[in-house]
């Protein structure tokens, strides 16, 4: 599903929209007074081409086309969607959606991307208000994929799951909020951390800096994949919600927060919470959904692990500190690991690529033996593999304990041979010869390694 | 660096403690009065068993000594770090105290998990008060780095500072709070949003999954990797925090919350921020901000895709509706991607176990197109890669398109015989050939493909 997209307001919301569509193959026209509009919405759609086609494992569609608008009428004209991001002034979006109706077909969607305003407000003094909804989406809009839509009983629940439809096409994930309140759910939720926090810094409790690593450290890991209330729900261990609630309840009035107003828990509050939190967790044990929490917390770690970034950096650090002189053992353990959920297919087994990532540690392993390890490569010099060979004789599943144990097969000039047997405990799990090159990393060719790394490779004993 | 931890309370949060000690290499000793301790802390221990070893690319030291200990004094006898994990009442944690330090070590230090005594309040009934301090961890602790450490005047630097270094041996993030609040600095963040979200249910604005999706689908994955305030100053864009907050400022005054008590935004405020942040950013601009927020984004999001949870869900389901049929031209058009930006390495360029990834990628296409796809699969019956050779031809880096053509060489009986060839652009990166035996998924062994797959099989072109 294809069409095109009319962007009024091209700041970091709007900008993020506009790449959104243009890049699911939309064409798009982008509205904007500012004369620097076109640089600005420039940059937000680069960074956009940039991150976006790498979160999918298969080419996207091919992009539809950009224009900036001169006029309103010619970017709201035959649009499908059409979607309002200007200042949150209540008088200045009734003008905006008032244009927007004046050209825009009676049947496009006129999404508002409003963090506060309901959605009766911005229909008031609109021609046609069951065209108008919200649309409010997240920075950065072409990553994430939270969109709350809003509705008012002025819009049909046909309009609204045709809006769902195409935001879903775009690979976004609507979430229909059932009920008017200024600034909808998540941004009440943002709104009251963001108090609290002005709070902590105004009187001196914390730094900026040290609120956000409270948050990334901790609970901002636990959020990225539950949310608060499942979170909350395992946090109550065998005994449930009701346990949990009863247990948390009177903390509730304790001074805790600057902010104190708190509902009442009563047992009507309890039994909603918990009827709706029994609901969403279906079948689920607490004991099942403790295991899903784990392996999402430890695949989302891990992925800041490969990219050194907040708890992911805690991690390699730790790491460095329990790394220990197993490599000089002969023949060569040159790994020693368990095997993590995110390894894993389809086949409920380790990827073959993963047995490929096992024998390039392994490599690296050889490779910090004889001095060429990453102060050696900071420097400018480095091996590339050239060939593998990998026969797999067993299969590996998550947690399951492996060591790959190398022998030299070659170690000389710019040649470095390997072969590696990859062990299941007792089981051959695979083998792997390996030729590795050395390169200058300047010119990316191969060239002779410097003189100690030479002597290293030729001190190498072989087998 | 590894001791003794006496843990005193055997909950969920104890016996995470107990379990990062013991797999770090510490003995420990577990004191909880309830019958069902034993059981219940072996619960968590196994989790954190099958849990935490999967986060390293290395091998864990060897496990420690777990005992459960009859007596309290048994427990804190000769403890390096003796942890109080008690309900959250100031009698019982005072009670509590005062047995610990009758025979804890003088030089032992007393942690407590309390999530809202400040270490004043603890320290106010026991002997050595210098001793006592809070290390407040969160669920489940053997995974979230995060350790909120508070001491009071009467604790040293240098105590402090030895606390911190023993929590990092156990792979913890220490976050010094540098003034005692009630529930230091994470949980008044938490509690915040536990009230709102409270409302919101109270008033049937969203159910309990409604508002988990509201924060996983949007600002939680922003929070895993960053944290509030830096979210914020991207936001800002290029006019950075004062900008931010002289934009949002006045929204604080709106009535979104049902909690309205709200810092004044003074000028005195937005200097203490601006000046706070600029220092958190360093010399990064906010360009180069947004480009690591994004790509830990992407690290992040494909980590959920890998598992199929959360966010990570949306974008599969998007990707089916995405994929064409790309497939049946000829010679087989089996991969078109973009490299992400976690496929790669030190040497800043795809690791080459992600080029298996890929020709394993490449293989599933085939096995799409002769019908042995995901349904075959929760048949029963797939295909195992046995043999793998991989010739390396070029680098490859984040943000480039690659694509892959298959050719078939070999599709009978059991096996099925591939050469594939990537292509970055003109340039050919890699070869591989691949050999495939088909297999029973319940024997594991190997057994002839069923007719409709062999048939498929046969009617492959060959070149």
């Amino acid at each position: 599903m294809t069409g095109k997209a009319a962007i009024v307001g091209g700041g970091v919301i709007g900008g993020g929209w506009a790449a959104r569509f243009l890049l699911m193959g939309w064409d798009v026209a982008v509205f904007d007074p500012d004369p620097e509009a076109a640089r600005k919405i420039g940059e937000v759609i680069d960074g956009a081409r940039r991150a976006l086609p790498m979160l999918y494992d298969t080419a996207l569609p091919a992009e539809g086309r950009l224009t900036m608008a001169s006029a309103f009428s010619e970017a709201v004209e035959g649009a499908d969607w059409v979607q309002e991001s200007v200042p949150e002034r209540l008088a200045l979006k009734h003008t905006i959606l008032q244009r927007m109706q004046a050209t825009a077909r009676d049947d496009a969607i006129i999404g508002s991307s409003t963090s506060g305003f309901m959605p009766t407000e911005l229909q008031a003094s609109t021609q046609r208000p069951g065209q108008v909804i919200v649309a409010h989406p997240f920075n950065p809009v072409y990553l994430l994929p939270l969109v709350e839509v809003v509705g008012s009983s002025a819009n049909t629940p046909e309009m609204l799951d045709r809006a769902e439809d195409i935001l879903r096409s775009i690979g976004m994930a609507p979430l229909r909020v059932r009920a008017e309140v200024p600034a909808h759910i998540a941004d009440r939720l943002l709104e009251s951390v963001w108090r609290e926090a002005l709070w902590l810094v105004k009187d001196g409790v914390a730094t900026t800096e040290e609120i956000d690593d409270a948050i990334r450290m901790g609970f901002g890991l636990r959020w990225a994949q539950m949310g608060l209330f499942e979170t909350y729900r395992i946090a109550g261990g065998e005994a449930g919600m009701r346990h949990f609630l009863g247990q948390f309840g009177p903390a509730l009035e304790w001074p805790w927060s600057k902010l104190t107003d708190v509902p009442a828990m009563d047992d009507a509050l309890i039994e909603k919470i918990s009827q709706q939190s029994d609901a969403q967790a279906g079948a689920m044990s607490v004991r099942a959904l403790e295991r899903l929490r784990d392996d999402n917390l430890i695949a989302i770690l891990r992925a800041l692990r490969q990219r050194g970034a907040a708890a992911g950096k805690v991690l390699t650090d730790h790491e460095q500190s329990l790394k220990g002189a197993s490599v000089t053992d002969w023949p060569l353990l040159t790994v020693r690991r368990i095997v993590p959920v995110d390894w894993t297919d389809y086949n409920g087994h380790m990827n073959e690529g993963r047995y490929g990532q096992v024998f390039s540690d392994a490599a690296d392993a050889v490779l910090d033996l004889i001095g060429a390890g990453p102060a050696y490569v900071d420097a400018g010099h480095s091996f590339f593999t050239v060939e593998t060979s990998v026969s797999y004789k067993a299969e590996c599943h998550a947690g399951e304990a492996i060591a790959v144990r190398t022998q030299v097969r070659q170690a000389g000039g710019k040649k470095l041979g390997l072969y590696h047997e990859m062990w299941r405990g007792e089981d051959l799990a695979a083998t792997c010869t390996q030729l590795l090159i050395h390169v200058d990393l300047e010119t990316r060719k191969s060239c002779d390694p410097l003189p100690e790394v030479a002597e290293a490779m030729a001190r190498l004993p072989r087998d």
